[in-house]
């Protein structure tokens, strides 16, 4: 509640008291949640398997995918899970007008800013991620994730992966614990899990339905297994713990989508029960 | 795929040509989407119902609640509606860093081009939005509807309503056609509906679930009829065909409001097709 009322105070001071309530309208989990975790899942009746979530921005173009995202969020909520959600605390390789798909020139904004639109205001820098708080991570796709978790966008196979998360990627591998990533983010886990199998779909362009179907061949030269899958499924690497499901790399119905980041929620949520 | 030419054009030229693939990748529908109705429905097995959607901007502090905006499409993609999605082409209120719920010094942001971020691109002007074109208009929630669609979140029950966001809702009102609103957005109808039923939730804050019950009073000083509804209900006002459901006016976990925002989308299509 002290953001809000410093928010009141700086910008509301003058306005009727009947309307302090409804400017704080959209926070309703301001005056719960103690903690970051409890954000999204106040009312999760027992504690649940505790997921990491990791963001890379708000939006498709240059951030994170944010339908993906919440799709992820609303399968974890009904899963019980305890969430607390992440991301780097960097700047945006770019800003993207969403109405034109070009770059805002002179525009720069914060992954981790940006990110709190999707988190609610309950985010943590992802450079305080450590494993061991935690059962299971999951990444979404979207630009962001080739942009600003990875130069993947730019240099292909060629690519860096950002520092923390591919910390954050090992330590959950070699703790045993899952991994979910969906659409374009299995590339982090084929850069930085030698040999791990993931799905980005097909891999054939099939008359549009799979437009980037050539992914499958940058999944493979990272040195990974790359799985076909549709997009309602998810691939389960179980020797690795990662799954995945490709999500939005299919030009498909957004329920679809929603329906393929369920079942890979669930099979996460089963290996982080094991 | 022009906007995207450019796009890689202006910034990418250089990049191997390895690279093309991914950039493109979080944009799968480009190719397809002939229209802004098909951005997120491509693959709509037949001609549904036609609905706008009604965004305020891309975050719950500052534009519109994006996890009930997703739920909407969502279900609004399971029902095999037609969806075109809209935003005025105007100045938010105010930009709210969301990792600190105050407000940007010195920051604007444009309400269509944000928005766009929920929209994947394909948007359009709610200046060009006109009943006759479509069965239903729906209207997420978030600190949007009370900012940027309205002056409610300062003026309380003295608000104005944007004039085009006021002619939208009399159009399809008198074209006999169902409005759907959730979260704080009734308060758009009830200003502008006279007598219309509308529900925010609860009317009494119980212990700290229903934090913003007092908004109910606003709805009856704002001439409306409120009804108590819980959060995975929508209430449906025959009569004027609008249909309300709570949503984050609720203090609960997100797969709740997302089987709000579903209930309020069946009644919505429901009365659309009769």
């Amino acid at each position: 509640m002290a953001a809000l009322r410093s928010l009141l105070a700086s910008r509301l001071a003058v306005t009727p008291l009947f309307a302090l309530r409804p400017v704080l309208l959209p926070l309703p989990l301001s005056g719960l949640a103690a903690t970051p975790r409890a954000a999204l899942h106040a009312s999760a009746p027992r504690p649940g398997t505790r997921v990491a979530l990791v963001l890379s921005g708000c939006g498709v173009y240059d951030g994170t995918e944010l339908h993906e995202a919440s799709s992820i969020l609303v399968h974890l909520s009904r899963g019980g899970a305890e969430v607390q959600i992440f991301a780097p605390d960097i700047s945006q390789m770019h800003v993207i007008d969403h109405t034109k798909g070009q770059p805002s020139e002179g525009e720069t904004r914060n992954v981790l800013t940006e990110s709190a639109r999707i988190a609610r205001g309950k985010i943590t820098d992802l450079a305080k991620l450590r494993a061991a708080d935690h059962d299971a991570a999951i990444f979404p796709g979207g630009f962001g994730a080739a942009k600003n978790l990875s130069t993947f966008a730019v240099d292909g196979k060629d690519c860096r992966v950002d520092r923390d998360v591919e910390r954050v990627l090992k330590e959950f591998h070699q703790a045993g614990k899952p991994i979910g990533l969906c659409c374009i983010a299995p590339v982090l886990a084929a850069k930085v899990l030698s040999g791990v199998e993931v799905t980005v779909g097909h891999e054939q362009e099939e008359g549009g339905r799979w437009p980037y179907a050539g992914t499958a061949e940058a999944i493979k030269a990272l040195g990974a297994k790359h799985c076909v899958k549709e997009v309602t499924e998810a691939h389960v690497d179980r020797k690795n713990k990662v799954v995945t499901t490709p999500a939005f790399m299919c030009d498909t119905a957004l329920h679809h989508v929603y329906d393929g980041t369920g079942a890979m929620v669930r099979e996460v949520l089963e290996l982080a029960r094991k």
